[in-house]
């Protein structure tokens, strides 16, 4: 009946991100009007049955398998959506550009830099589409920073503030996971959060030179889940502080952690250029502070002042639900991401932030492990 | 496949509320945890068949149709969903009722107190489920509200300011819509907007005992949509301030405004007692402040002061997607209000907020009208 | 040495507000930078010979009198500063008018519409200088907001919000005193917080034409001070809502409470006309918010939004200690607010806020009253 | 008249932060109430016979006099307060202290730290009272984080945030100063600004172990005062991050700028412990938020959340002036210290924050600038 194409997904992985990409997949067609195409979640793939079976239930996939080759395999799937622990992205991600399909792949892109290039030298050589979930460059302040920035709001930029803020490893009881695990997991703190808030800075203010880090690991052992008694050691960093140099001459700090007592989900940012200045904090999401500093400043008449930019739901265009005013919450840069991915595939224009972007996040760090390591500055990029 | 009992939806209207009730309907069994019921989106029907086939496609309804009379005829609809004009609300409630549904409606539930309590009337008669659309007592913060009212914490309430801020008529070229015209919609700012705050500070504070009003209507006539030189008169209230005083005493203030420059989607609310305060803003929602003036306040040791309280993702239990730490955005609400009609009907409990609800709503309102014109104070509950 | 012409003052009062206007005094030399004037601290009058020695010690006033009189009748006083309780004001500001002096009072100008008057037509016929204690009108926000005001930045303005926010008599075991007894007072709430806010929006939006109020007395008795069992009835409001209608049409509602539990010292201001919006809060002084909706609010390249324009110390003109970049608090608009009645004298150009200023509030509280007790509206002026 | 003993000021240098102490110092006996000394402001001292002339006036000195000496060698002078540009503090404080001069003294304390050493070195042995002017220990809200430290409140240390950041010197023709002279100012931004926060930091936190800084000169030359075309180059950093470990096991990072555009006066701090957090800021100085992770925070009667601790005007007590509801400002902080200092002095306490203080924070300081330059991590204390 629909004349529109159609997009056939497949699934990787069905945990937490797993849902919440299947989630924004069956939105899309709601929130954006028109939307060109049609998606059709042909098939998840999780590692147990249990999960795989609500998979199906929850997203209204046609079949599930936990053999996730099986659903590369298939013809009638375009895209994978690769969503399992970071040990496997480099096996499915590969896989599947090999087989031919298109993929979208949660961060850190690797385990490693090896890795990373391993990975984008295959996207180059099959010349598919991929995309990285680096959902905060959708933010809808975000997206208006980028045009600032792009205008040259900022003049010179002297220096940033960055930080992506999570309470959620304080307690020393909490037991061990992948994302605990540097086998599963590759890093910690870093990998987890700092990904993030790097891909956005390089969003914004380009290229990194040099880097300097810290890399803790305040809580040194937990339990095995189910099993208080049972300790393991803790090896990934549960908190990294960098200092950095940016190729355009700008220099700031860096956080990500885990144990940030008192935040709930706070990525912040913080720029300050010769001419205007930018502040974001994704827990107050619906606006972007902006200082112009051209504006006058003089007692009679002044003007100066940060301005709280109503982004809202206003970016991206077209048009979208629930509407321009109404406040805006996490699932809202995933969907976003997600529909740019998916239009990217229709228009045929390359999809962005690319694995080569996921790539670049990787090599930083990588430096900063081997900073924090070293205790040294570390430039880029890595030879 | 599934054993889960199945509910059947019919919904009627399909505009921007019926858009959002759609989503909200697509997402609980991903949002919800288990989610106990399998909700299958039967029919749509919306006025134009251009809206009804976009209800189709974008809801996936099984069928659509410009006549809501055949969603309300049929044996495989257990629930007709009312997201029409307001002057249509009284036909379709009551014909859904008398042909077995249960109903939800949006808000407000009628044109005028005569025909809610008609429609109350019927609903008493039937024994049908029947909730409000009255999502904002859903959100996270007002839900913990709720508990801490009941649990005694303001202590005796001396007053409170409450208020809608919407900016969207501000400008006068704006078109006559049904929202504009009192013929369909029966009021304006006060019907809109009002409707939720007064709803709110009921559900918190209770029984309204007197109001006083004034309704105004600064922008006195618009355009027909797409004819910007045939003007038409406004008879509606753009702004409408009340004065009241509740049942247990405590005086306030309430507001609702389509011309509050500045604003995007504000519903505030203060209120302040003996013991402790409470505060929330829509477009801040993740967190609910509380002041408890039962704290220790001297120079040594002092600790009170305005509590940001995390409610974010936390209410109502049980776990939800995307997660309690995650910033929500106005969505929620719809989502979580449906979630609870949903589940009134699995578990066979009482739907609240009930058509009830929406009459002693209707009813204030009714008398913030007469008050205006009369520049009295009206006396509730109205003879 | 200095050959400054000199200013010489007599305090009538050393109560809480008299410290504070002495305090300003022997700041304005060193804050203001030329200041043109030498102030001469001559004479204190308290009630008690306790409060005037301290008056003399910490002012270094050169003599101190438990008879007010004696410094009225001085030749080499210049001023008056009448910082007694309010039932006192009339007494003391028309001897010192018919004696010469020129007089700075503080709020409310008296205790009643006819006193008000009264003391208006001595000044009249006196033409000696006279100021009324509105300090926050010199908060640099304000000075700004008026600026803005004066330049059409708001456009038509539709409506605002404003009150005046305290918690200090929530316990009931607070003793009376003479701001609790109608014979000593006037006035309760209105009469010591409204009388602000109600000038504030005066000196933004222009003239009151009619106003409807609610004047509450939640705690109706209170012990003697020090008597704890021994209970005096309380008859002045503890709290005062209105809803008013302006002179341009615009309608709003104005606040006074001295049970707003949780709050410090809270005059809020907000105000929507049809091109723009300004708010401001005293507890967050440093700023003046402002919306400009003529700024472009598309999508793409939307710049509208709440700015937060730094006033921090740069009004008035000339440049202040401590500089114009550091944070500001409660001070500082006593001392702008002395430095204009100063500088007045000196150039010759009318006080301003002045004491008809004074009777324009005094019959806005008259009229509130009058309506509260009537439960009616209250038209402006009274007759 | 007064039995109150008297101490006797003798104020070295009068430029701008001469001039404040100056205020302070005659505030003092009208902010606090009782205050147990009479302060008598005998000699000021200024480079220019204008300035003299200036503070004679301005602070009602006594005299005044270009040559510092003369105030050090008088009998009639108990407290030498230094004001100086940085560079002449050695020779002021050290010639101070050897004429039995008791010492309060702007910070940083020193040029470097073997003068800081030696100025310990002269304060011990002659045992004088000694104070750096570290005003911001004295804020309200630090005087209330420090009790929470001290009471355990925090738990485990994990990580902080602090920065110092102002906007002044963005405009590259903004001439030269002293404080952009390596040989009057010693050092930059960080010893301007930073020379506050690592102190406040070290106050609540305890010693630094290593640091490891970079000290950006952005803008290299400015002209000389009158003079744009003359340029000089800068040699001082206009901004300086460092990342630092506590003694404690702490982590954190440090920021002193004064090319931080939109910002005004902004001392932030974040601290994040096992079982609460902390932050402030300097702009919003009212407050002290406080975050308890001991509070439960299960979705039902959850009750976590940041809470803004009324600090305003509270600390220290007796009762102070205008009183404990009205908000703040920057002069507030250097009363407290200066009262503190005063009356440490009668009551025989030892001064704190010390000039040990000061030569630790010097120390810091020089360790940042050593490790800029050196690109390394630098342990303390120096050797």
């Amino acid at each position: 009946m629909s004349a529109k194409p159609e997009i056939r997904i497949g699934m990787v992985g069905y945990g937490f991100i797993g849902k919440v990409h299947t989630l924004a997949y069956r939105l899309l067609p709601m929130i954006y009007d028109p939307f060109p195409v049609r998606i059709r979640l042909v098939g998840v793939s999780a590692a147990s049955q249990d999960s795989t079976r609500k998979g199906v239930e929850q997203g209204e996939y046609e079949f599930g398998t936990t053999n996730w080759r099986e659903l590369v395999a298939r013809d009638d799937i375009d895209v994978i959506n690769c969503c399992t622990p970071n040990f496997l992205h480099k096996e499915v991600v590969i896989a599947a550009m090999r087989a031919g399909k298109h993929v979208y792949c949660d961060k850190p892109l690797a385990m490693s830099l090896d890795e990373a290039r391993e990975i984008v030298s295959v996207a180059h050589e099959t010349g598919l589409q991929n995309q990285m979930t680096f959902n905060y460059r959708f933010i809808p302040a975000m997206m208006r920073a980028k045009q600032l920035v792009e205008d040259g709001f900022l003049g010179r930029v002297f220096s940033f503030r960055a930080a992506y803020l999570h309470p959620g490893y304080i307690d020393p009881q909490r037991p061990i996971s992948w994302r605990l695990d540097a086998a599963q997991g590759g890093g910690g703190a870093l990998f987890d959060l700092g990904s993030h808030v790097l891909d956005l800075v390089r969003f914004l203010l380009g290229e990194y030179e040099e880097v300097h880090a810290i890399a803790e690991t305040f809580i040194k052992e937990r339990p095995l889940p189910g099993k208080p008694d049972h300790m393991m050691p803790v090896k990934v960093d549960d908190l990294t502080l960098m200092m950095v140099r940016m190729a355009n001459g700008a220099v700031g700090t860096l956080e990500a952690s885990r144990l940030a007592t008192g935040t709930n989900d706070e990525l912040r940012l913080e720029i300050h250029g010769s001419e205007g200045a930018l502040r974001f904090n994704l827990m107050d999401p619906n606006w972007l502070y902006v200082y112009d500093a051209r504006e006058p400043g003089a007692p009679i008449g002044g003007e100066r002042g940060f301005k709280a930019i109503e982004t809202v739901q206003r970016y991206p265009p077209p048009a979208v639900l629930p509407g321009p005013k109404l406040s805006i919450g996490w699932m809202r840069y995933h969907i976003a991401s997600q529909y740019d991915f998916i239009t990217s595939l229709v228009e045929g224009r390359p999809s962005s932030p690319s694995f080569v972007d996921g790539m670049k996040v990787q090599e930083v760090m990588e430096a900063g492990y081997i900073s924090a390591r070293g205790k040294e500055w570390v430039s880029l990029p890595l030879g």
